[in-house]
């Protein structure tokens, strides 16, 4: 089976120093401002993202603890399979936002509604296109009727 | 700079064995049926993902072609960056696809508007969730206007 090493192309610059500082899921819970820096060896890969208003970012949960295949996450406390759940803590510790995107200053997104740790490593760039990604008709799932809630203190 | 190795938990099973015979983005233009397998030590943390209508598929173009920052895209032959484009070939090769959630039967998904090739690596899924990931106020960016067109022979 093959494997793949990751290379990050990047760093995410946000507020937050703690695990307890971070919002969960951005546009839903985030009107915190971050910086995107891309490295400059893939600034050119940037061309015309200004033109979209909303892209996802995969980044790395560098600092996530151990794994769990089912565990309690941020929105009950019923354990749900890593697979349901957008927890950090999952195999492979890949992360995915959505955030809003401000403007660009060549090699830096000014980008709002980021929920991860200050100087997490970007992976990718997408962009949000609303025929792909704005789906009327997907369902909430078990989330349903769950509302985000203020994290215990030691809760990861 | 840390680097990371991502190790794939399953494979997805599509009727694409060729590149040409790929569909572009699922939900869009693709009604075909795919298996999602995920290897059985992974099955856990497939609790309940069966309450989902649709899911992120994050999976490794693992036959993508040469990587180029500004390239043509699928939707039209305008250079545009790679983090403002969805194209396979990419640094960390990641692609993203949502797809509709059938049914599940133990560590295999059953699923629709799969856009990848046959045994593509799988390495997460997530679900998706409305409020977080739909977007009503989301613009199309460069993609306003533009339809997917048949590729032409050669095209990658």
């Amino acid at each position: 089976m093959m494997d793949m090493k990751i290379n990050p192309i990047g760093l995410i610059h946000t507020p937050f120093t703690t695990k307890d500082a971070c919002p969960m899921q951005p546009l839903y819970s985030s009107s915190a401002i971050g910086q995107v820096e891309i490295f400059k060896e893939y600034e050119n890969g940037l061309k015309d993202i200004e033109t979209f208003s909303n892209i996802y970012l995969l980044y790395l949960f560098d600092r996530a603890s151990e794994i769990e295949m089912v565990r309690k996450t941020f929105l009950d406390d019923e354990p749900h399979g890593i697979y349901a759940s957008r927890h950090p803590c999952r195999p492979n510790s890949i992360g995915m936002s959505i955030v809003r995107l401000i403007s660009r200053e060549n090699n830096i997104l000014i980008v709002e509604g980021v929920d991860m740790l200050d100087k997490t490593p970007l992976i990718d760039i997408k962009p949000y296109i609303p025929k792909f990604d704005l789906i009327e008709s997907a369902t909430e799932g078990w989330t349903a009727g769950k509302n985000w809630r203020p994290k215990p203190a030691g809760r990861e």
